[in-house]
């Protein structure tokens, strides 16, 4: 694992998404590996960690995700925009060699079979919580995060640095269209 | 209703939530009205537009929210970055003019009875899809997209325009203890 990832302590995990990042997800099961890309995902609580995610039912990752029992959910950044775009608009089912084509660099994190995408500002291991009504009726996933981990040059210390950082850090948030925008300047309210 | 203020097609209300703003929540029940942030809403669903947002159980919002069985996510914005933190940080069960101390104008759209935040971005309001286990197992609630509205300024023609706006318009984005991050600079992908 790059010398920059470190791990997250699980009750800053929400941390990571809280600010409504498009994310990646990532899942394997039998050999077969994939990401695809997601604007619906969310926090659902601190601790311990859990999330949302909405994968449907036309996607190659969601039966990774159903058959293994696991997904990752990564915060991409400005450096990975045409990445991120296009693992969200082409399936594996009719591009099979759809990660190599994208340039997508998978590793692995001790302990967890979960492909991860490399590049990422973040990294979020993920077990299913099986709700099969959700799964079926709204295509919404929900996951307890198991570990989680961060690129140390734009998440320090439990808090995101994107002032401090290059502007390649910066995470992505995804309209239509292929228009996304980054985020933008810190606004701090005196509490 | 502010002449700025224009109706948003159902199939395009997605767009309004699909780069993770913190939303305000509001709702009224038996003459009490109230509003919350929370930056735990995410889009569900294009067509019915369907949104979730989690609502704890120690909150004074969700009571009304569970009586009226409607609910409204607005997008709020830069103006509006004192009153947003302000509103998720005092509950109505400890201080009942709440929303009077902290400036907060409501007015209400015609046909609909949940009150909606005046100066806000963008409104989304929600008829409640019961699913009582979600509820109370994990405080989530789903909702059906019935009618949205944005402010024309920002939000145009089916589009976010927060690149051409003034940046008093940019959405907030929560991350913990008095920080959010407003919406950045658009990037696009040639599609």
């Amino acid at each position: 694992m790059d010398a920059h990832i470190k791990p997250v302590e699980l009750e800053k995990a929400y941390r990571l998404l809280n600010h409504g990042p498009t994310v990646l997800v990532s899942a394997s099961h039998g050999g077969v590996r994939n990401v695809m890309s997601a604007a619906w995902s969310c926090a659902l609580d601190f601790a311990p960690p859990k999330v949302t995610v909405v994968l449907d039912k036309a996607t190659a990752t969601r039966p990774l995700v159903e058959q293994s029992g696991f997904f990752a959910l990564q915060v991409p950044n400005m450096a990975q925009l045409e990445l991120t775009y296009n693992v969200g608009h082409a399936s594996m089912t009719d591009m099979p060699d759809k990660l190599q084509k994208f340039g997508v660099e998978l590793f692995q994190a001790d302990g967890y079979d979960v492909p991860l995408v490399a590049g990422s500002s973040a990294w979020l291991i993920c077990k299913v919580i099986p709700e099969p009504r959700n799964e079926q009726v709204y295509d919404l996933f929900i996951g307890e995060v198991v570990a989680a981990y961060a690129d140390t040059r734009v998440f320090n210390n439990g808090h995101w640095e994107f002032e401090k950082a290059d502007p390649r850090w910066r995470s992505l948030h995804y309209i239509a269209g292929g228009t996304f925008y980054a985020i933008g300047d810190e606004a701090v309210v005196k509490t």
